[in-house]
């Protein structure tokens, strides 16, 4: 029998625990899942006797130590800030660990001791980082075997809405953390272009999109994540000449985020004042210069931002409620959280919804004197607004890593990313029959 | 016999040297004069014998102890990091303080007991903070007696250059700390105008400028400071519908200081990748989009930030050498520190240079059911390239304050800020004889 505990249970973890449950009497797991919240799972986990749900508080440190000590792998699907803090009593105690997040310095500074006890401590192994770095691996190991160099590596991925339940002239709906989506590229884009690095402010981001088209499902836009250039030496591509990754949005959705961006609505630095009582309307005057004339709202935003008073980007701001003389009623909100208040409202998943994932690479190689080009591209569609897409995509890779460890066949000690093939094989394999396909296109 | 102890005699502490200096054997004062290095201050020096200068580490607690304990009063022309420190130890022994820098949070804590022990530490008497609080103060006191009623109050200070030693397109050199230069107006500027909250963040800043009239002087474009609306309460102007405090430059600064802004060039928060080999020329081509097409690096900016290649603006922005095949030459600089690399070359004093300090107080008030405007304005201009009108400006409230203090005519305990009448009035007073002098007109 192997024991696995599960840390966090919430909406990105419901596919995951679908697919532990579903191997676990195959495989004799006894499997107890822990969060602040576990009422939700009691029906899910009835039929299975060797489960167990409990409430989690993970700062109580009594009490991680006693769940983590029972196990022999925790998988964390807490927020990612957690992250250190399980990683910490999972060094101390000898277990491994699995998660779909970024590898944070304090993880990346446990290396040699994770290493020396001979434990597995997997990060970033969900969609994005995760099923973007396997696919890639995959293909860039591929052409290096060949002998060929890859000059040109261009990844986006998306969260976005199946067509059926693109309902709004967003083309967008939440199924990630909100406040995420509203703070999305502050700071600034660094990536590599033609041999030559490439900086792009928050203030410009927006505006600097390219356009792609995936077949059987249209146009994205995709603009550029905060940085492309530390991909480069884990991807084996030291020497790139062009490297970025980046975002997709539906055609629209950037060019009107770049009007909320030069308002100064996703400013998250500072509190209005008032802003219990301040209405949207209010708060998108107070970004404007006092004027005297007799324009309305939407023609003084537009002159503002240079655009044409009927320009698709300002139906966009307006449907939101942005011109509305509704109160914000946050106490101290920044207008990132007022934002995010109003944004919450707008773009809900409705019973039913189904989002979808979107995955691009492109890449650009020389072969034997010749350049070539290749795309690859993964589309997954939810079932439904909890059996989502994105659920899918994060939850999936986490279940099968898991599993692979259990049986003995991931064997990498240390801080580990999904980027050697023996990894990404049979977790890109397994994810193939659950409908995670990639779609390879030479030109 | 009373002793002083002035810590930091770097460029903005000449002329308050001076001011000690000439008072030194009339009031029977002992000068002391510490600061990393003291050797230009020798010649100056000799012909005083109660003054003594020495080197000085803020740092080192053990000499602070040791000089502070001397002295009656200390006043810190230090950094503004540093005050924190220098309180501290005026407050264990006992010490007066005075500093012409802002209130910081650490210092404000101390409030209680500084009162307590019956001292004063004597903030913002300098020029802005300083002059500024005090001659609006004078102004709105006046307003008050008469039964008036302030309903707005704009008030813009620019540290700029004399029209005969202007020689530069940009009509600036650096007569204060380069890099606050570089930096200023980060983050979001906050006011009030006709009874509503502003906020302008800086991508926003500098294209959104008031232009003002000068009497003799010309034009200038003034810009919000960060936060207006703190000084609501200790101006006493609690409900005033407009207040707006801001920074003039002369008219094309601005302009192209924006188009810096706009393409990412005054950013702080990240190191560029080989700045010590990227020339400026490659630097801007950094911020701006591949281009397939044959225009010139000018054309392109011009395009990328919306102007005609022939604008004024991009003149400005050659002008500085940022189209130049010139390395940055410094190892993990910031776009920031890369720009002001360059800027210290290109805004530098030369000899005989004259600086030039311009304040411009605008009120409107209703007095009697009438509404009434007043403009209030001051031009500082500098002897030299060491006797600058900045030095005067801020040294001389600092020395002035200081004998009031000595003579005992400041009694105000506590941390205090020149807004009343007992300290603004005699300051000023002392001010107009060496030549700080306000014009007032009503409209």
């Amino acid at each position: 029998m192997k024991r696995i505990l599960l840390l966090g249970a919430g909406r990105s973890a419901s596919v995951l625990i679908d697919y532990l449950l579903s191997n676990a009497s195959q495989h004799n797991w006894q499997i107890a899942i822990g969060d602040v919240s576990v009422h939700h799972l009691e029906t899910k986990l009835r039929p299975y006797p060797q489960t167990r749900a409990f409430a989690f508080d993970v700062q109580n440190q009594d009490q991680r130590i006693e769940e983590i000590a029972q196990v022999e792998v925790v998988i964390s699907m807490l927020p990612a800030l957690f992250h250190p803090l399980v990683a910490e009593t999972c060094l101390a105690l000898g277990k491994h660990l699995i998660t779909a997040s970024y590898v944070p310095p304090q993880i990346k500074a446990m290396e040699p001791e994770v290493k020396a006890k001979g434990l597995t401590f997997l990060m970033e192994c969900g969609l994005d980082p995760g099923i973007d770095h396997m696919s890639a691996m995959k293909i860039i190991h591929h052409i290096k075997g060949q002998g060929g160099t890859v000059t040109s590596f261009k990844s986006f991925t998306g969260g976005l809405m199946a067509p059926e339940s693109d309902t709004n002239p967003w083309h967008y709906k939440f199924t990630w953390n909100p406040r995420n989506v509203i703070l999305a590229g502050q700071g600034t884009a660094r990536y590599m272009e033609n041999g030559a690095y490439k900086y792009i402010p928050y203030q410009q981001l927006f505006r600097r999109t390219q356009t792609f088209q995936v077949d059987g499902f249209g146009a994205f836009d995709g603009y550029a994540n905060r940085d492309s250039l530390s991909y480069r030496d884990p991807y084996g591509l030291h020497k790139i000449p062009t490297m970025l990754r980046g975002t997709l949005r539906r055609p629209g959705y950037c060019q009107a985020w770049q009007v909320l961006v030069q308002l100064g609505l996703t400013d998250d630095s500072y509190p209005l004042e008032d802003s219990v009582n301040m209405t949207y309307r209010q708060l998108v005057e107070s970004f404007l210069p006092v004027s005297a004339d007799s324009l309305s709202l939407r023609e003084r935003v537009a002159h503002y931002v240079g655009l044409a008073p009927d320009a698709q980007e300002l139906q966009l701001v307006e449907w939101t409620g942005l011109f509305d003389e509704v109160p914000i009623g946050v106490e101290n909100a920044t207008p990132a959280q007022a934002l995010e208040k109003l944004l919450v409202q707008r773009w809900n998943l409705s019973p039913g919804d189904k989002d979808m994932i979107v995955m691009l690479h492109q890449f650009e190689y020389e072969l034997n004197g010749e350049q070539k080009k290749l795309t690859s591209s993964l589309v997954v569609l939810g079932d439904d607004e909890v059996q989502t897409a994105m659920a899918k995509t994060v939850g999936l890779p986490v279940g099968i890593a898991t599993k692979l460890l259990l049986e003995g066949k991931l064997t990498s000690t240390g801080v580990v990313v999904p980027l050697q093939a023996d990894l990404y094989e049979p977790i890109l394999t397994e994810l193939e029959q659950h409908g995670v396909t990639f779609t390879e296109k030479e030109e």
